[in-house]
């Protein structure tokens, strides 16, 4: 018999039909013999009509009372799931945050987990019941309700499948797994069977979305993540702990698999790239020219430092388009300020990058990449490559034609 | 310094407009020198749209999923009046009821205070904080959240004031107190400055409402509570232990007082009155009759058995006009067992009271209600007393004529 965490978005449970619908899934999974856990957010938009209805009343509302407030959309959702399981004859129960044993810190509206105690969740699930629990919230030592912040639920899934020493923690969502490439872009965009934790947080934005934090987590603990469509039967996309092939002893046996290392494209629209010209290099000077951005509240994204000529040097970096004006406008400033011969943006960019484990040791990735991209006529900006992954800043205009290039030069259509 | 509790309805915290109303009130409370803890009720039909919700996923809600449920409308709504008052400049704080330490039984869906240890609140009030408290909620011994079902939040109110030793507990609702009767059908009615517990017990249907089961509560502790509008600055009524001027060694002093005993007047309609004829006279034969009635729901008001003749005795009484079919056959059916002669029923009628503290201890009240309702050519078709109240059965349509006569009769508009 093995036990899994299961959560359900927002999406999956809008409506009574579609709580019915999440309570016969439950249902079959509890019946093909498994404990089962569930792990459930607010339906729909409640958590947004929350927060508006907050801002009806103050401008900035506490935070501690804003938690209380939001965290009653889950409590909502959890019972009416409870209660759809009972109606086809399950013996199910649900909990809050408290009775789920969900300790936090009191940072309100982004608290962390601090600690899981499952052990009523654990009693429940050895009477042979199951427990729905409600996502995206916690208490602290003094009994203060928190929320987790965005990605919160799929968070609580997983810490509580950690917790709990779970098979695997299933994650529905209104998509079926995890894309090649965005299908809307590339129509041959494939659902990848499995995908290692590190190119998951690469790829999340497309297909099934989970936040980054609880992919991180999922990989701290070795918690295995099936992501899938709660609507339909498809497999969905297993995130688990992939084997390099090219890692340690194995490596030459990953050379004789030839094993495709890429296992998607993503792109980002909208990426403007301001660059800050004839900086003098001297220490202390790149730190000069962010520090304001991020006081601003300005997030940078790519950073590349040209080789310095002459003791200057040309730094360029992203923003999202929203920002560019904030941005060169700080950025202006601080060049005058540091003696930089002056500053300059191009607002209509965007990033395309491929993504997969192993990359960086195999070589010919990256040049694979360039050739790709430059037998359509592309033309790359910038480039910034990590571990996992290798960015192209391109023309937001050539940003379509350069994903389907990719998706098509890495063969990722095949299986 | 004086502790006060205060209960807001959800009328009075419907919308943003009125829960910043209602933070005003508040803080006016709070300036004027006072320790204040608030108790809230869901916002306007919440409740009502949450059982609706529940009965869209389950024909019959388990009762302690529902719990949870429902317990979330108080949530947001002491949530909301805390951030009102965070924006006045007010340092408020909110708690749920195990923050609050409201300890109840296990009995979903009408669960009994067992406890009430309000430890973190008075800390919060000694700290100088407004402390919001969402009413008609608990927690078990297990950390379930229960609800106190209809008046819970009253009772709440009530129960947190008592448990703090507060000055006074004031409920705050559409209406601005408690009337001598029912305006619509007196115009010349008039709030009362002062009123008993158990006449209050007796008159809570007209003006301000307040649940029965929390005025006993109040009784219990000697609980001084206000009922006031929440609109307005009317004073309200206040609910005390009124001195019984005819009780005890005060008897004669009562009398010379010649004070009227008489706090109002009250009527219900849509009675309807059963009788079983011609009963043989036999221990068990009331039970015979009452047993089948009370098993199938049907609730019974007054009970008249006339004198016994020949050893045989008309067994009459009041049921709601909408149980009178259901009442009168079974009582049909028990006629026949039990060897009566035959039922009757009238369905047009209703009932009015005088009710008054120490009434049945002074004579001539029962016979001038008696006289006023002949000399209107009233006819009387059945009379109870109680130890505050006398009620007659009068005719449906003679019903708002005999409100106003005995108003009159025991100059009720005369403060």
């Amino acid at each position: 018999m093995a036990l899994l965490v299961q959560k359900y978005g927002g999406t999956s449970v809008a409506d009574a039909a579609r709580i019915r619908h999440v309570a016969e899934r439950i249902v079959a999974c509890r019946e093909a013999g498994n404990q089962v856990a569930v792990v459930v957010s607010a339906m729909g938009d409640t958590t947004d009509e929350l927060i508006a209805l907050a801002h009806s009343i103050a401008a900035n509302p506490d935070p501690r009372e804003l938690d209380l407030l939001l965290s009653t959309g889950e409590l909502v959702s959890c019972t009416l799931v409870a209660m759809a399981l009972r109606e086809l004859g399950a013996d199910a129960v649900s909990m809050n945050a408290a009775q789920a044993g969900i300790r936090t810190d009191t940072a309100h509206g982004r608290a962390s987990i601090v600690a899981l105690d499952p052990k009523r969740v654990r009693r429940e699930l050895d009477r042979g019941r199951i427990v729905i629990i409600a996502g995206f919230q916690g208490t602290t030592a003094d009994e203060d309700v928190t929320t987790l912040g965005r990605g919160g639920s799929d968070t609580t899934a997983v810490a509580l499948a950690a917790a709990l020493g779970a098979e695997r923690c299933e994650v529905y969502t209104d998509v079926s797994g995890i894309y090649t490439a965005d299908p809307h872009v590339v129509p041959e965009a494939r659902q990848l069977f499995e995908i290692g934790y590190e190119e998951m947080l690469e790829l999340a934005s497309y297909g099934a979305k989970m936040h980054p934090r609880a992919i991180e987590l999922a990989a701290w603990y070795h918690v295995p993540v099936l992501v899938a469509g709660a609507a339909g039967d498809r497999p969905g996309t297993l995130i688990h702990d992939l084997e390099d092939p090219s890692g340690g002893e194995m490596a030459s046996m990953g050379e004789m698999e030839a094993r495709n290392r890429v296992s998607g494209v993503t792109y980002e629209r909208g990426v403007a790239r301001i660059t800050v010209r004839a900086v003098p290099d001297r220490p202390g000077i790149v730190a000069a020219v962010f520090e304001p951005l991020s006081e601003a509240n300005v997030s940078v994204d790519t950073i590349v430092q040209s080789a310095s000529a002459e003791r200057l040097t040309d730094v360029s970096f992203t923003v999202a388009k929203t920002d560019a004006g904030a941005a060169l406008e700080i950025s202006r400033r601080v060049a005058g300020e540091i003696g930089a011969a002056d500053c300059v943006s191009d607002t209509d960019l965007g990033a395309v990058s491929i993504v997969g484990t192993g990359m960086q040791n195999a070589p010919g990735y990256a040049s694979r990449m360039f050739r790709a991209l430059a037998d359509a006529s592309i033309n790359i900006e910038m480039i910034t490559t990590s571990q996992i992954r290798i960015t192209c800043i391109v023309a937001e205009a050539h940003l379509d034609d350069a994903v389907r290039v990719l998706h098509a030069a890495f063969e990722l259509d095949k299986a």
